[in-house]
């Protein structure tokens, strides 16, 4: 094979990822404005619009000669180390495009358009029985899904979903991060209780109209440093970022007329979300090497804001002086913003958890959706098994349907193996921080000054523009030093909850992790 | 051939049509996109998605079987006149698409962007010379683009260009239209300044808010019957609309701080636009047949609502009781109203002259242009001609090219054969207005109580739903029962400006225009 062909090969590969990151970027500003902008009746044609450019996405990666391709290419000496990554990416999402067979994608998108209406009346009702149908052919898919790519892969069939989500995860990864948790978190929860002093949480008394919340986030992503010139900002009543191309990247915070915290809390998250996709390096953004690593990563760089940044005691000095001054009150005083923020309190709602009981949310469904995969429980027995894990784990119990199994439309939608990338990305996040602050220790004393440049500048460096040039693994053990382990996420607990106190560490579960991924990999 | 072969011939150019209708409304929506909410950025990458998919559209249009197909379809004895009409229509599409060779197409884009960026310079300078080069070079591809269209069709090259923007337009029409106004204008616009008492206009002194205008445009368009489960309004610096899908017709709105009533004259202009598209048949929107019938058509739709139901008296009444309370003022009177639209005074810029002198602005453009076109005009004696009939027409005479031959963008993006419509859609609009109150005699009535009902289905029924199944002339004469001629457009005037006076009709030119279009069809 000669030079020029060998160039061609390459050259090829990037043009048609290109054109189906082109496909994406427009499919992802429909999508953007049919929940931000589009009247009420050009939702149909919107996503028939956006089928389209999905089928002509599909078409490119089944074009019959990339296997060809990949052989030559992964022959080739020549290329760069993010030439080489790139290889590799993309022939992850040739493989899994692939990998399943066409009935099965039709069959997969119909089943969840069902299953989501479905889950819509089943939830108002609190009528497990009339969903349960749908569960059932929801499992059913994705368990031909998870064999399907197991076949190709290699992995265990759930692990097979994980990477959907998240490449590199595993379910035996999580199992030692969960444990640990599992193992730590009943105690911790208790403790930080205790310290939920005065019962009751104050509410918000001022007036928060939304025209001001919209100033105050603007003005917090500007502090953080979101470029305005690359995205924008619109308020609304969910909370999402979407990635509408290479300078375009759209934050939609949500707001709450009675509580200006939570708009706040919204804000960041998206915020830390964006920040990430503006730092992924633009020359590569279309290519798979230049995606962001998966959801558990970018749930670091969002959880990371929302959580270890903004509940700092630092950050929240400033915070409250900011939110006083902007809204013209006293009550955002730093005691009020640290309780409101700092109390902890088992409930049934995940959405509405606190950061030291989600993650109890999470391991239960990550446990439950593991064993409907792998055939250990059966649809029907989802609801007793869900309020048994509920009780066991948070030792509170749904009165009914509603606030149990059927409050996520995750299942409804057919999303196996999204539930775990929540916490992951809440551990990753806690890692993060802690190196930051450990390589630039004037990132607390910056912070509370409202100055965001030394944990931008880290998180650029070190997460961002690293894009998906390292796996999962490599990444957050190159940017940290070490493993993932729920270390920094439990001292980061600690020291916000209870002041620092409790410092025990599990020693024995850390050990744990290591051995099990050194075997991994 | 078998029924079963007739049948697919008809569906495939129906899905094609669908499909290039399709990739029209994403690129809809990009383009409103880019100049509503897009971050400052994202401009060159929403540029390359809009090529990207108008070079689908051109590779869905340049297959090779077209021709074919047309054949076969246009023998075909079972097809409905909506059908036959959609097969004439896309013929006429495929025409003007593989009229030019793919070099001009490129040329002709490269050149018109250099010539809108020279453009921009030149204007600020209000330096002629240094765009006279792109000028001849825009002048020469349109000159390539006119004989090449007119080689495929056998229309003279000026009308082939007319054709692109408004099918079935010829000079000889336009002739015929314009010199019966060249004759009218000049002594009416002597008799409507007579009336321009007391000089100088008062300027408006309240307080007119932005999102007040917002608002009060908003409810204007609820009252005129645009659909907003169908639609939406943004307030942007510059009006216009743009239709992103079937359901999905978007209005964008000017404000001025100063003057409500300008917000309020482009805001009914627009939503114009809006009800037509609103009106359009949904089951043929994406085919050919479904599309507006052209650009002067369009512009009537605008210009009647922004024109004579805007400035008659009975919606002026409306309209003053509605400002006054809205705003709560009392200097939206029937009376300042009156008299901000009603003053008529010759200036030298296009796009601020009021309805009187506006079509003289057009007509020297077209002269000009089609002098220019067909070589009776070098592009270096442009300014000289231009000041020679600015004087002529309007008697004012341009300091400098800035406010002389500078002042459009039309020519610099390469558009030759778009002005006249402005004017034709003028005089559509008066037609149509005169038509409606003959067949539904209580519109004037209706529209002093702000009911937009009896002309919304007037128009709806004689004008929206035919969309492009009848040709313009044939459209515009089932609706009014004639000819397109001036009459209405005059009398219009004279009604508004003179209060009904002088009256006198001119026969000579309306039993021309009557000779010179029957012999042309």
């Amino acid at each position: 094979m000669n030079t020029e062909t060998k160039k061609d090969d390459y050259k090829e590969l990037e043009s048609r990822f290109d054109e189906i990151g082109r496909l994406g970027y427009m499919s992802a500003l429909i999508g953007w404005d049919s929940r931000v902008c589009a009247p009420q009746d050009a939702g149909e044609e919107q996503g028939e619009q956006m089928a389209y450019l999905s089928m002509k996405q599909h078409e490119i990666m089944t074009r019959p000669d990339w296997k060809e391709m990949f052989d030559r290419l992964e022959k080739r000496t020549d290329l760069n180390d993010w030439q080489q990554a790139n290889v590799r990416e993309a022939k992850q999402e040739w493989i899994r495009e692939t990998a399943l067979p066409e009935a099965l994608v039709e069959q997969s998108a119909k089943t969840a358009n069902a299953g989501q209406s479905a889950w819509v009346k089943a939830k108002a009702d609190s009528d497990f029985k009339s969903f349960a149908p749908h569960l059932q052919k929801l499992v059913a898919v994705a368990r031909e899904t998870a064999a399907a790519l197991s076949a190709k892969t290699g992995q265990k069939p759930y692990d097979a979903l994980l990477d959907m989500y998240q490449p590199g995860m595993t379910s035996d990864k999580l199992d030692v991060l969960f444990n640990d948790l599992k193992e730590f978190l009943p105690d911790f929860i208790k403790e930080a209780q205790k310290q939920n002093v005065g019962g009751q949480i104050e509410p918000f008394k001022g007036d928060y109209p939304l025209e001001k919340q919209t100033e105050f986030a603007k003005r917090l992503m500007q502090t953080m440093g979101f470029d305005f010139n690359r995205g924008r900002m619109d308020m609304s009543s969910s909370a999402f970022q979407t990635t509408c191309g290479k300078d375009d990247m759209r934050v939609v915070g949500r707001y709450d007329l009675d509580n200006p915290l939570r708009s706040v809390s919204a804000i960041m998250h998206e915020t830390g979300h964006g920040m990430y996709e503006q730092g992924l390096p633009k020359e590569h953004m279309l290519q798979p090497v230049g995606k962001p690593r998966g959801m558990a990563l970018h749930e670091s760089q969002s959880l990371l804001m929302q959580g270890p940044v903004l509940q700092s005691n630092e950050f929240i000095r400033y915070l409250s002086k900011q939110m006083n001054e902007f809204y013209k009150t006293d009550e955002c005083s730093v005691e009020h913003l640290t309780k409101q923020m700092h109390s902890v309190q088992p409930s049934l709602i995940r959405i509405n958890a606190d950061e030291a009981t989600y993650p109890l949310h999470v391991i239960m469904r990550y446990e439950l959706e593991k064993d409907l995969i792998n055939g250990d429980l059966e649809v029907k027995d989802l609801p007793k098994a869900w309020n048994a894990k509920m009780k066991e784990y948070l030792g509170v119990e749904p009165k009914n349907d509603k606030e149990g199994c059927l409050q996520d439309i995750h299942w409804a939608a057919g999303n196996f193996g999204y539930f775990p990338d929540y916490t992951v990305g809440a551990i990753a996040a806690a890692q993060f921080f802690e190196a930051a602050k450990k390589q630039v220790p004037e990132i607390p004393r910056q912070l509370e000054k409202g100055d965001f440049s030394g944990l931008k500048s880290w998180l650029n460096e070190n997460v961002h523009s690293q894009a998906s040039k390292l796996s999962f693994n490599d990444l957050i053990k190159k940017a940290t030093g070490k493993e993932l382990s729920t270390e920094a996420f439990k001292n980061s607990l600690r020291e916000r909850y209870l002041g620092g106190k409790s410092e025990k560490t599990s020693v024995r579960s850390a050990a744990l992790l290591q051995a099990k991924t050194a075997a991994e990999r």
